[in-house]
């Protein structure tokens, strides 16, 4: 098997957001796309190593903030690549709340979406996280969507070892 | 709510072909991605209104064909705007076989996975499979994968009923 085959897939990339309490954490993936249109639902995977999806877990309730080719790089580095147990990623982020209380970005983002969980699959390593929309807005931006083909191609940028696309 | 915020998310384009017996068919989806990576999982999900959803949760068996930007238009007319249960998808399209006998396509693809479903989620309109790899190969060729985005607006590609993008 070449497994490299997998490796033509295409994806964007989103910064998960959520808060439990006062805690309010975020992550970055590649995994959110829409699954119904009526009504408009989302699948969103993450790892089960990363905090938020926890968080997820207990709250049912998150934010999609979708990054455009210009995303200022510090909030891949700081969404991707540490974690919510060791800093508080919101506190130097500029963010704004959803209806809830939810912060997501706007700096450098397409878009937004207000989630709440309907269902979720257990798929190992992973949980893929099933979402109907509850809000969403768009940001007035001449960017476009950066792409995961993008960012590790244009970019050069590599990949935290929790993504599903991690190349070990 | 702005609905168009979820348009923003990135895809790629593949055409998912299943059989039963003697029947043969396909369909085109945005919807695979890799959801783990140890084991190397994907989601694939697709519309109850196709014949190819009702094949796969018979059978548990399909191939993923990820279809490159110089795609032959008349592949997706066929596998993406009619069905199979009119039509035999694979009987003018060139095709290869994986070694249980499912077609995929070489001609205008990346690349191409079999897969075997270990799980599925009803999520209303559509079905979420969740796969394990059986095989999979590269193909040469200097083209690059079609993402939805260029579908839309290079190729100003319309979008099937049964998408969970479309825009009705």
């Amino acid at each position: 098997m070449e497994i490299e085959a997998l490796f033509q897939l295409s994806y964007g990339l989103y910064i998960i957001s959520t808060k439990k309490g006062e805690k309010a954490n975020g992550c970055v993936v590649n995994t959110v796309m829409q699954v119904t249109s009526n009504p408009p639902r989302i699948s969103t995977t993450i790892s089960k190593d990363n905090l938020t999806h926890d968080l997820i877990m207990e709250t049912g309730e998150y934010t999609v903030s979708i990054m455009g080719q210009k995303v200022p790089p510090i909030f891949i580095g700081r969404f991707g690549f540490q974690s919510g147990r060791d800093i508080d990623k919101f506190k130097d982020t500029p963010h704004e709340l959803d209806s809830r209380g939810i912060p997501y970005l706007k700096d450098g983002m397409m878009s937004y979406l207000s989630c709440k969980v309907v269902d979720h699959l257990d798929v190992g390593t992973h949980t893929i996280f099933v979402a109907e929309l509850v809000d969403g807005a768009v940001f007035p931006t001449e960017d476009e969507a950066m792409t995961y083909a993008y960012y590790r191609k244009v970019k050069k940028g590599t990949v935290p070892k929790a993504a599903p696309t991690f190349r070990g």
